[in-house]
């Protein structure tokens, strides 16, 4: 093999080591209990199939800034669970009326749509909670707080919450170029901003340490997507795991509708360029954090 | 005035001063920003008509164990904005689906169902954000988390969304008492319980004050449950200020229910006395919680 060979099957390794990790708390923390229904509701989303990018983010953002893995576990997990929360809710009859996600049915087709808002509660109290209640005792009190305010901000009307909303509103509108920034950078971009800042501050990483990472975050999540936008145009179910050509069937304002294709590649190509800048400016070596803003990149190019 | 009276109105006059307080946090954390209908949604029924008991029961437990009513308010307020939560999410079409709630349209009646959605998902983190920020620096972080993690557990799948997740599979079904008491210990309870024991750990009281007032929180919360329900019996449109008779027609599994009207008007008697006890057995001197606990088992005795 050659060298190139030889990182990317690191990286591989990484990965599910990760994941590893982020499957079994999470199996443990969800635990089925009374009343059993809301806990499978729960962790049929949580646990299904998934790469877990996002708490593998927060992991290895740790790791590079010279913190324990399993300081930042419970921190990583929660930002799964926050994920999964959004989806559920999104896909609601209300809010985006999907059937599928990942290939299954989404969470109210199986449980109800009644069990569906409350599993979303559920993992809106859980997410902190785990945190609060899992994150060892040798991180400073103080780290676990600050760590708690910027996750919470990030979910908020003012994050992830808000961004739900600006799209909400803006369906079948001629969006202008700024909410479409507002909406990515709160709906997507905020979780991955977290969860790259939060392993450098379970780290107590340099604040420039911690800024960098941060702005790896954003970069990627804003890249993130944008490709997602353009693979909705580009891409077929194979390659994307869902149906191609809801955007513009749903008259979504996106990235590509609004700049056009090339413009969205070449916005794609420059996000993941100084995502991997900072890491490189900053002395963050991370081959993991470098491939996955590549792999961004890559996506889109990809004949 | 006789003694009875001016101890009535020194309760009158404490209960519009933990309302101030609470209304003025609140009307200030909650202020309006972009996006803008998401803030006005969270603030149309967070600041609707109402007593604003839970915080009060917050604040004046803090107070009884010798705590600043000033560390105690954002915990307050977030137990206010986590009721208003539980209010509309209960109220949507999938849930309760009410039209109505103290006097004027629900929620998602005047924003529709996908805010509502979300206004309720902005709470769930608003509430916990607000102890996070806002509690003063004189309060030790260590307190802060503890405060934090009793809250979380309060609201999630095994305290307040487990009760209500019983609640909705049990609907159209002979409910066994267990599981009516844990849907009442839950969905009603475990905010009372929290509101009084918050009080006593911000105050830094001893174990002894806060178990005794979790236990004087827990009593009140289950008398306010079952009082609500004989109301629905007994009660009219002018003193209960919703539809009577709503449980009956629906076919909801209440405790008069289940025991008869007699033997839940002696339960509320006497879970109002147990709080009253406690107080006194913990020297804790409060009127205006020795009066909470009271006015609950009047109502219910009222011809």
């Amino acid at each position: 093999m050659n060298s190139e060979c030889v990182k990317k099957s690191n990286i591989q390794l990484k990965i599910e080591e990760y994941k590893t990790l982020t499957d079994s708390f999470l199996d443990k923390f969800l635990e089925l209990r009374y009343p059993q229904i809301i806990w499978e509701s729960v962790r049929y989303t949580v646990l299904s199939k998934g790469k877990r990018i996002r708490p593998a983010i927060v992991l290895e953002s740790a790791r590079v800034c010279g913190g324990k893995i399993e300081n930042a576990i419970a921190t990583a997990c929660a930002v799964e669970m926050l994920h999964a929360q959004s989806l559920i809710h999104d896909d609601l009859p209300c809010m985006d009326n999907d059937d599928y996600r990942r290939g299954q049915p989404t969470n109210h087709k199986v449980y109800g749509e009644a069990i569906a808002v409350l599993a979303g509660d559920a993992l809106l109290s859980l997410a902190p909670s785990a945190i609060v209640s899992s994150t060892p005792k040798g991180v400073k009190r103080e780290t676990v707080l600050k760590i708690l305010d910027e996750f919470l901000c990030a979910v908020g009307p003012e994050g992830l919450i808000g961004g739900q909303t600006a799209d909400i509103i803006s369906e079948n509108q001629n969006v202008k170029p700024e909410t479409l920034l507002y909406i990515h950078a709160n709906k997507t971009g905020r979780l991955f901003e977290f969860s790259a800042k939060a392993g450098a501050l379970i780290a107590e990483a340099s604040a420039e340490k911690v800024e960098a990472l941060a702005q790896y975050g954003k970069f990627i999540g804003y890249a993130f997507q944008i490709a997602d936008d353009i693979l909705d145009i580009t891409g077929n179910i194979e390659t994307i795991g869902k149906t191609p050509g809801k955007d513009v069937k749903s008259q979504k304002s996106t990235y590509p509708q609004l700049f056009g294709l090339r413009k969205s590649i070449d916005e794609v190509n420059d996000l993941c360029c100084k995502a991997v800048s900072i890491l490189r400016d900053n002395n963050l070596e991370s081959d993991f954090l470098g491939s996955t803003a590549n792999d961004i990149a890559l996506k889109v190019n990809e004949k």
